[in-house]
C-alpha cells in the first residue's frame, strides 16, 4: 500500500434540524460579515434562506446575499462574488446550496483571500493559493462531496471549460448536514448525486496499485450502502434514513477516506464528464454514468482481478475462479444494471447528446488539454483512447 | 438514527519513514520550544528518539525532553511535566509512543494552559477545560486511538482512580503513523492493543437505539479487518501490511467514525476495565477481553437482534431465524474463540487475578462512584450490575 496523508478539519453537524444552528456555528468563527451563497430560488421558496438568515440574526451576525448560482458554477459569478464581498468587507462565506453553491463559494473565498491573481489562474493550473477566506456549508444537495473535500469545480464560459482545483486551504469550516433539506429534489437530480457519490468513491477503488483491506471494505461498504439507498429513493424520496444514508456517504466518499492508501486514485471518467459538463452542461453524476460502463470495459483487462473483487463485494456475484475476466465483466454489466434501475443513463445518447465525429474529436482533444496530457492510473490515457472511449459511450 | 456531529481535525500522515517529518510538521505549528515526551527506553535503544531528535534539529526547533511515562499513566507525571515545561517555556507538546504518552501529553497540554485549576479537576469531572496546548504524535503502538481521539485517561495514584476526560480541545494536530515502530512489541502488548481497538468500534456499536446502515458496515469492517490481521500478527510480527491495517483500524476506531448516528455508544467495559487498571495496572486491551464476554453475557436479551448481526456480519455465523438469541451467544463466543487464539484472557484469572469478594465488591463501589452513578446504554447498570458482571468474569 501506499503511505497516505489524512485531513478532514470539517466540523459536521449532522441531522434533524441542524441548519438551524447556523448563525451559532458563524459566530464560532469570530467574522464580520457573512456573505449568504445560493442557487435558484428553492432556497427561498422552502423557507430555508429564511430560517438561515434569522439564524444568523438572533447570533447577531451581519450578512449580505448572492443567489443565482447555477449547476456547473460560472467562473462570471464567482468574479461578481468577489466584487460585492469587496464592496461589503465580507470575511467569511456560507454556502446553501449543492456541490455547485459550495464551490463557487470556495472560488470566491480563494478569489478575495489572494486578491494578487486571477482566481481562474488557480483552476488552470498556472499557479496556487496562499490563503483562502473560510468557507462554511448548509448542504441542500448530497452529491458532490465539497462540503468536506478539499476540491471545487469552476466553469469558465470563455471556451466553456471546466476544471477543478484541489487545495486544503479550501476545506469547509463547518458542514450542516441535514438530510430532510433533500426531501424536495427532483428524483433525477436525487439520483444523479447518488451516481456522483459512488464515482466519488470507484474514481479512489480502481486503482492499479496494492491497496488497504480497511481502505477497500469501507469503499465497499459504502458503495453498498448508495446503491440500496438509491433504489429506496427512486420510490421513497421523503424517507428520512435512506436520504440520510446518502447525504453522509456523500461526505465520507470525497473527503479522502475511501483513498486512504490507494495511491491517489484514477480520475479519468471525472476528467471525461468535465468536457461534457464544460461542453453541454448535463448533469455531473448523470454523465459519469453515461460515461462509467465505457470506461471500464476499456480498462478492466489491466487489471481484472480488481473489477472481479468490486463485482463480488459489490454486487455478490460469485467469483469465477477460472475466469476473472467474466466476473468482471458481470460487475460492469451489474453496475449498469442499477444505473438503468435508478433512471440513469449508461451511454451519451440516453443522456441526451447525439454526438457527431467531429464533437467526439473535439471532445477528446479538449480534455487531453490539445493532446499534451494523459489522464487515468488503472490505465493511462492519451487523446485517443479519449476519443475511444467517448465514441464507445455514444 | 440519533443527531451527531463528526470533528476529527487531525493530520495524520501515515507510511513508512513518515516520522523523519516530525521536524517540518512541528515547524507548520508556529512553537517555540515543543516537550518530546515518552514512555521507557525501547524510543530511546530502538534510534527512534534519535531520529526524531535530528528531525527537529534540522527543522530548527528548541526541544526538551521527559521520558517515564508507564501503562496507566500517572497523574505525577503529568504534573512533573507541567513543571518543567512551564519552566523550560514550553508551548507544544509532541508525544513519542502510544496511548499512555500521548494521554500523559494532552494532560500537561491541559495543566499549561489551564494554570488556574488542577489538571486532576478535569478528570474528576470537577470542571471543564477552556484551552489546551497544542499536541503532536508520533505513534508507537496500535491501540488506544489516542491520535486522533478527543479523549485521554489518567490515573491518580492517590486511591488509585483511573477517569478519562473527553475534549475536543486536545486533539491532536498532526499524528505520525509509521507502522514499522510498532515491529518491536511484544506479541501480548500488540494482540492487546488489537482487542483495545475493537472494544472501541464495539462499545459505539452495542447501543440499543436505531443505528446507522453507513456507520454500521464501516464497524463491521474494521472489527473483520482487526481480527483478521491480529491473527496474522501472531505469526508475522514483522508483517507491513498487517501492521498497517491495524494501526489504520486503531485511529478510525477511536476518532469518532464508528458511532456516527449511535448515540454516542456504551462503554460499560470501558468503566469496568478502567478500575481493573486502576486497582491492579493491567494491560488495558487484556482487561478489556477479560471482562467483555461477561458483560456481553449478563445484556445481550436487550437486544438480542443486534448481537446476532454482530454474529453474522463480523463472524459470518448464519441467522437463526427461530431464535436470535442462540445466533447472538454463537457470536459472543466467537469473540472469545478469537480472544483465546490471539492468547488474550476471556476472564480475570486468565488475566492473572485471582479476586476474593472483597476486591470483587470494591471494584464495582469504585466504579459505580460509591454507589452514585450507573454505567452503559445498551443496558444501564447500577452498581448490582456491575458486582455481578465482575463476578461472573472471575
Amino acid at each position: 500500500m501506499r503511505n497516505f496523508e489524512f485531513y478532514t478539519p470539517t466540523k459536521v453537524i449532522f441531522g434533524k434540524d441542524t441548519h438551524l444552528q447556523a448563525g451559532e456555528l458563524v459566530k464560532e468563527q469570530h467574522c464580520k460579515k457573512v456573505l449568504v451563497h445560493y442557487g435558484g430560488q428553492s432556497a427561498r421558496k422552502s423557507g430555508l434562506l429564511d430560517e438561515v438568515f434569522h439564524s444568523l440574526d438572533e447570533a447577531g451576525i451581519a450578512y449580505t446575499e448572492l443567489g443565482g448560482v447555477v449547476p456547473n458554477p460560472r467562473l462570471s459569478k464567482v468574479y461578481e462574488g468577489i466584487e460585492l464581498c469587496k464592496k461589503e468587507g465580507v470575511d467569511f462565506i456560507l454556502a446553501v446550496g449543492g456541490g455547485s453553491v459550495i464551490d463557487s463559494g470556495k472560488a470566491i473565498a480563494y478569489g478575495l483571500a489572494n486578491p494578487d491573481i486571477d482566481v481562474w489562474d488557480l483552476y488552470a493550473k498556472k499557479t496556487t493559493a496562499k490563503a483562502c477566506l473560510p468557507v462554511g456549508a448548509i448542504l441542500t444537495i448530497a452529491a458532490a462531496g465539497s462540503e468536506m473535500s478539499n476540491s471545487s469545480v469552476i466553469t469558465n464560459e470563455k471556451g466553456w471549460l471546466k476544471r477543478g482545483y484541489n487545495d486544503d486551504l479550501c476545506r469547509c469550516k463547518f458542514a450542516i448536514l441535514n438530510p430532510r433539506l433533500t426531501y424536495t429534489l427532483p428524483q433525477y437530480q436525487t439520483e444523479s448525486g447518488c451516481v456522483d457519490i459512488l464515482m466519488h468513491t470507484m474514481e479512489r477503488y480502481f486503482v492499479n496499485v496494492e491497496t488497504m483491506e480497511m481502505t477497500d471494505s469501507i469503499s465497499e461498504s459504502l458503495m453498498q450502502t448508495v446503491i440500496y439507498n438509491a433504489r429506496i429513493l427512486m420510490r421513497e424520496p421523503g424517507n428520512y434514513n435512506a436520504r440520510a444514508e446518502v447525504m453522509w456517504a456523500g461526505s465520507l466518499s470525497h473527503n479522502g477516506l475511501t483513498g486512504c492508501g490507494t495511491g491517489g486514485g484514477d480520475w479519468a471518467c471525472h476528467q471525461l464528464e468535465h468536457e461534457l459538463g464544460g461542453m453541454f452542461d448535463v448533469a455531473h453524476g448523470a454523465g459519469l454514468a453515461a460515461i462509467w460502463g465505457s470506461w471500464a470495459r476499456y480498462v478492466y483487462q489491466e487489471n481484472p482481478d480488481r473489477f472481479a473483487q468490486f463485482a463480488t463485494n459489490v454486487f455478490d456475484i460469485p467469483y469465477d475462479g477460472l475466469s476473472p475476466e467474466t466476473t468482471a465483466l458481470r460487475g460492469i454489466e451489474a453496475m449498469e444494471e442499477f444505473y438503468r434501475s435508478i433512471q440513469m443513463p449508461t451511454n451519451l445518447r440516453e443522456l441526451g447528446l447525439e454526438l457527431t465525429d467531429e464533437q467526439i474529436h473535439q471532445l477528446a482533444f479538449k480534455c487531453s488539454f490539445e493532446d499534451t496530457r494523459t489522464i487515468g492510473m488503472f490505465k493511462q490515457l492519451n487523446m485517443k483512447d479519449m476519443e475511444k472511449i467517448y465514441a464507445m459511450a455514444r
